[in-house]
């Protein structure tokens, strides 16, 4: 972990950025530091170009014949976010609809294989826990809220003894609020072992940490492609079905785009029998073109590359808050150590909703997620080590004014 | 009805025709004719416009601050549509999702509701069918499949014995291949007297047609926004919710974009009270500034406008085809009179598929559904009467050569 935190460092560690023009891919119109891309990421100048070209001439000349182009694109697509961001080979991943219905189809999926409890964090995103605690309510399972320690970083075994008799365990890959970095791998074997399938949500890793969702014998996953992707406000979600479990799946909204043979309308749903059958109706084509194009912005450097500049913004940032923010009264939240962290750091203190809106008006734009957390997103891609460094200083400014 | 058909009388019509400058807000880059609007519509200039401002300041610029506006637009948007297209008062519409989603939301509400059959057209559009079916299946409740007639127009006293015992009768208010458009308040009567609730599908009515859900009592509706309302491939569908049922509904997919304080991120779902409990996750913001707009250039001329320009041109085709195309084999589907129709013209002849092939070689775009239908859609906002002339004297051509 870098530990002298000053400018002149931080300069130092710029110059020496390998994925330093990756910043150059995106739209950046003022000086202000935006250290909130863990909610909506900043505009490719590909993705806006794109986007244009799709209204303008997919749409807008091609009208109803794109759809010979579109109508392969959720699983398209998927396949080159699975193989860019996700560790996934093809005919497992379909880019639709958002985060909460994906998670409620491959959720009602795993009870539909096996019935049991529904387990997963206690603290994690509210829409996971909403989307299970309705699905064990309509299918009268046991609902186990579990603290599986994401402050400090989560045990495999204990979440594999709440695993036990359980159909599935949901979990966040990174916490949202702590930023820890669960260990995929070990969690999803413990609860293999007591017999759960596991459903990973990536919304706050992918594009930030390498996932490898083939080799780690995950299930099922979901996410989103709007916070570390850089797809735009409201894009669309994608759902990975691992290939041996794609033909006991049956998922419950039963639409027209999961039908074997779309256009001939036959009289009952004959689903297909890969990964699409977890397509459910029309989907976004502007929205599919923008991960398309979002996911090729961020593999003209490739996600390790990220990764590794990523480890090296948190643990600067780390570093940096150590040396001013501790001192003035902040605590660090989750796992010190980079290698145990997605790409956001968690600053706690009890006005953090005041200190965060001062910061807005000095031009650092984190955010505050109540009661007490200051998050600053550090995404890779865009962000500078200067950037990270302002921000903690002007943190410091805000406390001492 | 027109009863001359011929292009002199087209050139009058249009030269008379009151909304023929609606057709200046549509981009056309050719002088091909375009009679799918049916599926996919043509793109408003103004949507066009939106969506580069949307990208290039609202994502590229505002960044996240740009939630603090739309965080709102599902309802806001959804009242908007409902005003201007639906007859629908505030509060009862959202724009989410995308049909087959917001049919297998409002039907499991209403299965919910009360336990009993699920009835459909026989004939209904295939993902209004798979979604029932696969609701049908899992709630173990009969799914009874009935032949409304939708060839000569719907007998609203045979929907109701067909609704005896039903939860829900799930209809489309035109008739995808026939085009015929159902008596909604007569069919809506008819179900409620027999005790089961009405889900209206107004894909290919939206935008075309009168709707007045409110007055006619409907209960809940869904529909599509890229066929005559324009918003573009893949932009996001609707739901309506008639207000004094929105508390006796509970929709199954539990996401935090209907709880009540969102961002307070509390352990329990506690959903609001009003059709905002049918929102899920988040939603394409791009998709949503592209229904605003493109409900707005409908707005100009409204919607009775629309709907009398819609029944003149579907008029005029029709005794267009009655004179050239009945002679050559052509047998002229659906109710005959515009009043009883929706806005597009349905054709059956056996080699249907490579007659519509023809016809894209010399310009003009319909399309084909199996087994023997060409239809031509005529979206009143951009088409003309010489159009509508033209295409049906070229689909003779096509026949004779």
């Amino acid at each position: 972990m870098q530990t002298v935190a000053d400018r002149q460092t931080a300069e130092t560690l710029d110059r020496a950025d390998p994925i330093a023009a990756l910043r150059d891919e995106f739209f950046i119109g003022d000086d202000s530091i935006y250290l909130d891309g863990h909610s909506l990421g900043r505009l490719p100048s590909a993705v806006r170009d794109r986007l244009g070209e799709m209204v303008s001439r997919e749409w807008g000349v091609d009208l109803v014949s794109g759809w010979d182009r579109w109508l392969g694109w959720t699983t398209e697509v998927g396949d080159r976010l699975g193989d860019a961001l996700l560790g996934a080979g093809p005919e497992q991943v379909a880019v639709c609809d958002n985060t909460t219905v994906n998670l409620f189809k491959a959720a009602s999926a795993a009870l539909q294989r096996r019935s049991g409890a529904l387990v997963t964090d206690a603290g994690n995103f509210p829409t996971d826990r909403y989307v299970l605690e309705g699905l064990a309510s309509s299918h009268q399972v046991e609902m186990r809220r579990i603290d599986i320690g994401f402050d400090e970083g989560p045990d495999p075994d204990a979440i594999g003894r709440a695993a036990e008799g359980a159909s599935l365990v949901c979990l966040s890959l990174v916490d949202f609020r702590s930023g820890a970095l669960a260990p995929m791998a070990e969690i999803t074997e413990a609860c293999h072992r007591a017999g759960a399938l596991v459903c990973w949500d990536l919304s706050h890793a992918v594009g930030a940490v390498e996932i490898d969702l083939d080799a780690t014998g995950a299930d099922l996953a979901v996410g989103c492609t709007y916070k570390y992707v850089n797809a735009g406000p409201g894009s669309p979600a994608f759902v990975y079905v691992r290939r041996d479990l794609q033909r006991e799946f049956r998922q419950p909204i039963w639409g027209w785009f999961a039908q074997r043979e779309q256009f001939v309308m036959g009289p009952d749903y004959d689903p297909v029998a890969g990964v699409g059958q977890f397509l459910t109706g029309t989907q976004s084509v502007l929205g599919l073109a923008a991960v398309d194009t979002a996911v090729a912005v961020l593999d003209k450097v490739g996600i390790e590359a990220i990764r590794t500049k990523s480890k090296a913004l948190v643990g600067f940032g780390t570093a940096a808050a150590r040396a001013l923010l501790e001192p003035r009264g902040f605590r660090l939240g989750g796992p010190q150590d980079p290698e145990q962290r997605g790409s956001h750091m968690s600053l706690h203190k009890s006005d953090a909703t005041d200190i965060c809106a001062g910061l807005a008006a000095s031009g650092v734009f984190g955010d505050a997620r109540p009661p007490d957390l200051l998050r600053f997103g550090l995404a890779a891609p865009y962000t500078r080590f200067v950037d990270v460094w302002d921000a903690v200083a002007r943190t410091a400014d805000v406390l001492s004014s």
